[in-house]
């Protein structure tokens, strides 16, 4: 198909198209002609996964690029590809404090977790406990357990999903970690706010936000 | 404290805390002279607020002004600025398929929720699962029901934080709805990267990401 019809299949502009070619996110399409490129069916799945990961996941094209590349090398070890989607978080500038690093390894300590050193999951757990302390608010680092055996059960769910792909011989386990960590957190905070509806509900009786 | 040592002490630079105050986020310093204007501490509070809000949470200005602006109001019900806190979710430019909202509902019904027609967790949840359909990727749906279950555990501890500063007649409560809310997301995927690496050294006997 021609770029105009990939755009409006894909609902990303041809400028975009030409962009993310560019920036090695998306194959370059074949050249037919003078100044005319055709894209197959696998470009327009990719312009979906270029999508989700950066207006789902929020991702910049950098972390894209990277994440993608991860996902695409058939010799890229399994286990490199989680590490690569979970460096994909948002960075703070600056690096957390000791102390919110250690109360985050304490949390995962007492779960048995292991760990290590710099992890970008602990990165980002204390950055969000030193906002906490810059607004004068260490006591919402009060649901830090009880988040901590939140996660393990999505962890689990994450796993088996990964797992199935593993045990089928599907090459489709780089994307499945790709995809559902990156998009995952998009669920989850959605459901979080189904499920805090739900219990604000339980507990004062009125659903917050809606007519009723 | 003039301008410049409230840029210094926020990390928020000088044109941005002017814009901050135009756009009505910031409330204006007073006056003192010619050109000059004095900030206090609450300056500095609301900064780091502002700052938290739109760096970790990823709310563009005009949602972190809603969200303020609702929890500033001391007749704001409380119920409805939780209600704002969890509109602040970014909305997808097109609404989601209705087989998708289905798959969310019929989630929520299986576990006995309350909720209502185009609660914007919902719309997010389905947002995410018609993105895994565009992907060829629906299997990803399977974490579901876990996931619902998780955010059960997280939705009972932001509730326990909102219902002690409601016991004690803290002012607090509006504000703990809003940075627990928007913040709790981040803190949220910081520990699931920490659980799915856990988890996954559990299952393959590796780490990813680490040297070792």
């Amino acid at each position: 198909m021609r770029i105009a019809e990939l755009a409006a299949r894909s609902g990303v502009s041809a400028a975009s198209i030409k962009w993310y070619t560019r920036e090695g996110l998306l194959p370059v399409g074949e050249r037919t002609g003078y100044n005319q490129t055709s894209y197959g069916e696998e470009h327009l799945a990719r312009l979906h996964l270029i999508r989700s990961l950066i207006e789902v996941g929020g991702l910049s094209v950098a972390a894209a690029r990277e994440v993608l590349a991860a996902a695409d090398d058939p010799d890229h070890p399994f286990g490199n590809t989680l590490g690569v989607a979970q460096a994909s978080l948002p960075q703070a500038a600056t690096p957390p404090s000791a102390e919110s690093v250690q109360q985050v390894h304490d949390v995962a300590e007492q779960l048995g977790w292991h760990w290590y050193e710099g992890h970008p999951g602990v990165l980002a757990a204390a950055d969000v406990l030193d906002r906490f302390r810059a607004l004068g608010r260490d006591d919402l680092a009060a649901v830090l357990p009880a988040y901590a055996r939140a996660v393990e059960v999505v962890a689990a769910a994450d796993l088996d999903c990964i797992t199935k792909d593993l045990d089928s011989g599907k090459a489709t386990a780089a994307q499945t970690v790709v995809v559902g960590t990156v998009l995952g957190d998009a669920l989850l905070a959605g459901l979080r706010r189904m499920a805090q509806t739900n219990e604000s509900r339980r507990r004062f009786g009125s659903t917050p936000g809606s007519a009723a």
